[in-house]
């Protein structure tokens, strides 16, 4: 058979400064969206060829959503923006001086590069967490954390041995940001909703859910108040809270604490950190302690002219608001992304950048049905009103109206009838994932 | 860590006659939810935990349905329904003189026993198909169909070898009937509507879509006239249609034909026939020579007294308009499942059973928008209004409101703007099906 090999990318040149966006994620996606109608060729290259609303992939995970309706065909949201292209590949190397990167798919040279490539899970070096956790990151580790998670009850049926059971309907969800956090609520509504009705012949008391944070509070990144109503929420769901507690080591059965503390379980998802993709061919003083790409208030990486970072891959210094750098989350990254457009726009029609501010709007995080926290500046306020304001906000930030209609439907349908209905195992194998 | 190992299924003994139902698919399905209400435990075995609604396989391959709309967890779909046991598993053997079976998860016994594990793909014997082809059975069959079409077209924008381009844009279906017609149409709506706006970059002419029959009329188990019309319909999009063609090899690149012909591509689908799945442990006289098994007219297997067969599974002799067998498809699979329900009530309460006889509701098949033929009885139609019907008929059968009405968005939807939105890859690793 004629094999495939390819080594060029095959990006026409058309006589045009050329932006290469490496990474499609919310940041990426707004330099793209902000340069249509720009002098210039926009080439974006990601490893997927959909978007990811990640802020839902929880409810992806615990089968409230389906898994199309958070995803978005790059293509798709393209398709009428004139010298666009799409390519899926992953950036192997970066070459400043020659204005090249070197991708999976071949090599191709850029007049403007905006590193936008995100952050990957951190698991703080622990080998045997990295391969036994799941993380939290990708559709792919959210559909494979649904498959565990029914595949677990399915096989708990099975047995009679105590601790065998608990391993399989115990979970363990590390990091209390909100990803922590809505993961343990969701869980919990699975375990008062819908599982005594799937698993009649299992003592769902048996469930234990717990909720591992490093720090003193959950939420770390919102007020006090949002935390401690979070805290309260979760309790009130069973979910056992455990601050200031770390995980030492976990071997895919039982779990390590910094406390000597131990506990079993078959399934612990990682949601305790992120730090920066590495990127090859960068000055090493342009790659700040963390990893991050030290950038300037224009979002231009440090030492270089053409090369920019925004969002979970930048490090803007100099905003005193934010001495290490702003949140790694999706605002920051949507409003970087959206003045580097118009920064890039007007370096091509040699006009001067406009600095970078941060303007925060707020955060909010959802517990349960009626239950969440918002705080919008010194506006803090909790449960029904906040519940729906996060699902008004999430909604219209989903890409296409196709999916913000599946969204709403498949919510209203799981407030009216308690159920989380897609409870699938998709896979060819055990252990695979689909 | 401590291994999993289960012996026993672990299914509670209701001092009730245990029946047993391997398989939830159209047959299966019907007889656990006719034995509601029967002084029964009622035990369902299947592989998956989820009911597919397999004639719409083809439409999660091309995009134009989310998986999760065809698919329903069977312990949603029984969880109001007393005495009713779900098992995930695959059975390994029957012994007939224990009452007993032998499954992947243990072993138990059983009053009655349902067989209604289906069919599989049937290759006929050849090893080198088998290995490159993709079938289109399972929904992780669709999943993988449907990566495998997006990610060729990626690729073939990253050549400029003719033939190398060839081999990615073009696609071999292999059996002409519904599955194979309903796909080819499917594609063509891909190619027309979809893949321009996509990819522009691309020279769409070069897309051949192929549908190779062995016999000399695609959709045979249909009237003259529905053959005809689908095979004009096709040839109006542009498939390329080839009658009285067989496929002799095929080693994931070159297809070679019993004319000596060859073509090239990367893609091979096979939609050319089932067989029955082998069963280990019934008497070999109860085997007919195509793998089906013998029932009798009240679908119980030659020389049992207790075991019973149905659907595709099953091959009943004795009904003079069918003597090769029911043709094996959704309806008489439906209509033995429900028959079969009410016969084993029947046998529990000491009464006769009642003999089946299959009512054949009618055909149809579906080749683009405004494009269908249907036969009922001496009614034969086709274009618009049996496209209409064609629609009508499997969203009543597809389980679910909430599927039901997410199906029917997703064709209207896709009906107003030509667009099949889920184009999406959706997996780990290059290979990897999910």
């Amino acid at each position: 058979m004629a094999k495939l090999i390819t080594t060029r990318t095959r990006i026409a040149d058309l006589g045009k400064p050329r932006v290469i966006i490496i990474g499609g994620g919310f940041a990426g996606l707004q330099v793209a969206k902000g340069l249509r109608g720009a002098k210039a060729q926009v080439v974006l290259f990601d490893r997927y060829n959909h978007h990811t609303f990640q802020p839902l992939l929880y409810q992806v995970a615990t089968s409230g959503l389906e898994t199309s309706s958070i995803v978005f065909p790059f293509r798709k949201r393209f398709a009428n923006q004139s010298d666009f292209y799409f390519r899926m590949g992953e950036v192997i190397s970066i070459k400043p001086e020659e204005n090249y990167i070197e991708t999976s798919i071949g090599g191709v040279k850029y007049d403007y590069l905006v590193l936008a490539h995100g952050a990957t899970t951190n698991y703080y070096g622990m080998a045997d967490v990295e391969q036994h956790a799941i993380p939290m990151k990708t559709i792919v580790d959210a559909i494979k954390l649904r498959n565990t998670i029914i595949r677990n009850f399915e096989t708990a049926l099975l047995t009679d041995d105590p601790e065998m059971m608990n391993s399989l309907m115990d979970f363990v969800i590390v990091g209390g940001g909100p990803t922590g956090v809505e993961l343990a609520g969701a869980l919990s509504e699975l375990k008062q909703h819908v599982f005594p009705k799937d698993y009649p012949e299992l003592e769902l008391s048996h469930m234990d859910i717990h909720l591992v944070e490093a720090g003193p509070r959950l939420l770390n990144g919102m007020s006090k108040q949002a935390s401690e109503k979070a805290l309260e929420y979760l309790q009130q769901m069973g979910v056992k809270v455990h601050l200031n507690c770390t995980v030492k080591s976990y071997d895919g059965y039982e779990v390590l604490f910094n406390t000597g503390e131990k506990l079993i379980s078959r399934t612990l998802v990682w949601a305790a950190g992120v730090k920066a993709h590495p990127i090859e061919g960068l000055k090493t003083d342009c790659i700040s302690k963390s990893g991050r790409i030290r950038v300037d208030e224009f979002n231009k990486v440090i030492g270089y002219e053409n090369i920019f970072a925004i969002g979970d891959a930048a490090l803007m210094e100099g905003d005193s608001a934010y001495p290490a750098g702003h949140p790694m989350m999706a605002p920051p990254a949507i409003q970087q992304g959206r003045v580097l457009a118009r920064n890039l726009k007007r370096l091509i029609r040699k006009k001067e950048m406009v600095p970078f501010r941060y303007f925060d709007k707020g955060t909010m995080a959802t517990i349960g049905r009626n239950r969440a926290v918002v705080d919008l500046g010194k506006f803090r306020f909790q449960g029904f009103f906040a519940w729906y304001v996060w699902m008004l906000v999430h909604l219209l930030y989903i890409i296409g109206f196709k999916n913000k209609v599946f969204v709403m439907f498949s919510w209203l349908w799981s407030y009216f009838s308690y159920d989380k209905s897609n409870r699938l195992i998709i896979s060819r194998n055990k252990e695979g994932v689909s």
